[in-house]
């Protein structure tokens, strides 16, 4: 990117007129203008509501806008966007056919590469959403065990089904009637809520870190993670490894494999396929009786584009060593913007992993710090979010990353500036 | 398709052993070998479970044996495989951008073509599976009212999440504790059913017409379906459109209006985007804010690929007249297979519309004799399936339909001799 492009992209006047118009007709023909977690309504109005294209780690929105992406769509791009090979393979899947009678031979290549790339697997289901993956995990443990509670942490993230969805309305209280609480890394509560559960523990769920939107993050301590392990063994019930929004961005296995907790089961989708629709259930072969006693379908479950998306994808991750790469560029974001932050004497919390980094501001109880900084930082050509985790892809360049801090130090002045005034 | 084509697929000795061999390779990885609704561990064996191709009406498997497509994916291929002009859209879409952090412009495109579409729909709203769809109606439904209770037909497919999958295992009595149960087209039972639910009946669930799976079809009593809608009318429950299967197969609308009954909310799937992942709610104005209320999402459900096919689907069912071409189709595949089991003096049921048929054999309790008509009939070319209704697609010519009844003939002939035996 050349300086000028640069300056082209912080400039205050970027164009907004054909985001604003699909906006208005989006107001006319969607509920709320937009739902789910890519509204734009909640967010600054310096954001895009409609993005255009992709290409390695920069994305543009509809009005020609460039940014430095750091959510790479939530989670899903983790090689950057159309990644050559990733795309080359589900083109030449969809040359041939996707949704068909049956699947593809991609759908057992694809189940032998996940269970020769993840440790606890000894087989694969496929889904297309990550509730897909968690509910099909909650359901194959109580086929196993034949009880019903399922232990899950207050305030995490496991979908929008009415039994996982965080917004209450349209949810009954039999839905969540056989759900349990506990709070992460706090052994004393699973204990706790297991010992409530009693005989009738099917499963504790849980995430590989705390990334509750809109709270600091907390990496999981080991202790906590062989504790409920051992929990779950000792009960004859599952422990579920929600690794959806982790899976393949913290290591080339499931997220609990560096500290050596391996779970029954764990559920995945994200950045599986680099953007393609999959999901997936993993499984230990305890388990095998049981998942194929369910009856768990969808109509574009077995479709084969995806799946040679998400062979191509682990292919690329192993051979790009991918997940260091990631690692490499998450750090040097962190020092740099540990270090703005500092030399602007503004307290800051950066917390997560490198690659899934979230930035709060001591005090900011009403986030307005947080909007502060990711209005002046997206402006200024960098896609942040100001309540949510970013996401670090592979195609993160130094000169991307370069671009990003000169955004971020924007983002970093607007606050100062608002500090200042009240 | 040649005549020399017709002997070649018709011979008993197709290959089948790369279907052999991926079989025990998926034995060793994905539960129960397969698993869901494209499982064909329990079709009779001369069914390929893994597929290569497909292309306008034709599907290959992976032994390269030909079949005239009678299935469709499951109902998701409508206007034929790999349609050139919904391929065309998709891959133009995917050149710039699929799974990105917000929706692009083909959203709100799709979404105010759905709406002008379709006569009920003010709105709309996507997903990826069919159950995500009729789920949502079901929580849009409760948050509009702030009841609980929702009734479905006994037996009816309503997808495959706890609340309505067809098989008990790892669901529990609450999942299902606030549905109620009535009988297909029997408007004396729907009214009993929502005067128990009383003052908490929320919606009414339905099928445009009956189609479960095993059974013979009936399409739907024009009264009652008015009964249906003026009961949810009386009561202020709303009335969900199951069209997931149906919809855009029979009436480029929704199902019910050719009948002039129009529901509150619907939900679609399947032929949406003619084999293109891709899942819709539609619903009328009164349910917007409801509808805006609730929290649903999925990493791949604002996509841009799936909703450009979409697109390029809906054109191409209007400008080719395909609910016509369907029509016409299956109503002389219908007197084909009728003049057949005449002039054998095979008692059958072929039921359903012509487009969505389902053939039974009269006294063929344990569908026995269903197998052996399948069994020689994809044997001699022709993807049909013994307990599942048929699909018939825009692509099929009048040489497809005659290969078709060619086969078909074997089928007739293999249950002749079976019942000549017996």
């Amino acid at each position: 990117m050349t300086d000028q492009l640069i300056q082209a992209i912080r400039h205050d006047d970027r164009p907004r007129s054909a985001d604003e118009q699909l906006r208005r007709r989006a107001a006319a023909v969607i509920p709320g203008g937009m739902y789910g977690h890519q509204s734009a309504v909640p967010l600054p109005p310096e954001y895009p509501q409609f993005m255009r294209a992709g290409l390695g780690a920069r994305v543009w929105d509809v009005d020609g806008n460039e940014y430095v992406d750091l959510m790479c769509s939530y989670g899903p791009i983790v090689l950057g966007h159309r990644h050559p090979a990733v795309e080359a393979a589900a083109a030449a899947q969809a040359q041939l056919a996707d949704c068909q009678n049956g699947p593809g031979p991609v759908m057992v290549e694809l189940a032998e590469l996940l269970v020769g790339t993840v440790q606890h697997a000894d087989w694969a289901m496929f889904a297309k959403n990550g509730t897909d993956a968690t509910t099909m995990c909650c359901t194959i443990a109580r086929a196993q065990t034949g009880r019903s509670r399922i232990l899950v942490a207050t305030g995490a993230y496991h979908g929008a089904a009415p039994w996982c969805t965080p917004r209450p309305a349209g949810v009954t209280a039999e839905d969540r009637a056989n759900l349990g609480y506990y709070t992460f890394n706090d052994l004393a509560s699973v204990t706790a809520a297991a010992a409530e559960a009693g005989s009738d523990l099917a499963a504790i769920l849980v995430s590989p870190f705390k990334h509750d939107a809109g709270f600091d993050q907390e990496l999981v301590d080991p202790e906590f993670a062989r504790g409920v392990r051992e929990l779950c063994t000792q009960a004859g019930a599952a422990l579920i490894l929600d690794d959806v929004r982790c899976g393949f961005r913290l290591h080339l296995g499931s997220s609990w494999e560096p500290i050596g907790v391996l779970p029954d089961l764990s559920a995945w989708s994200k950045a599986i396929a680099n953007g393609h629709p999959l999901a997936a259930v993993l499984g230990s072969g305890a388990f095998a009786d049981a998942a194929a006693s369910i009856f768990v379908t969808g109509s574009f479950w077995f479709s084969a584009t995806a799946m040679s998306a998400a062979i191509a994808t682990i292919g690329a991750l192993r051979a790009e060593g991918a997940i260091d790469a990631m690692d490499r560029a998450g750090t040097a974001l962190r020092a740099g913007i540990l270090d703005q932050a500092a030399a602007r004497g503004i307290g800051i919390n950066y917390t997560g992993p490198a690659v899934m980094p979230y930035l709060t501001f001591e005090g900011d109880h009403g986030h307005e710090l947080a909007s502060t900084f990711a209005a002046a930082t997206i402006q200024a050509g960098a896609y942040v979010h100001p309540r949510h985790n970013w996401f670090v892809s592979a195609a993160m360049t130094d000169t991307d990353i370069a671009a990003t801090l000169a955004a971020t130090d924007e983002g970093f002045a607007a606050v100062q500036k608002r500090q200042a005034s009240s």
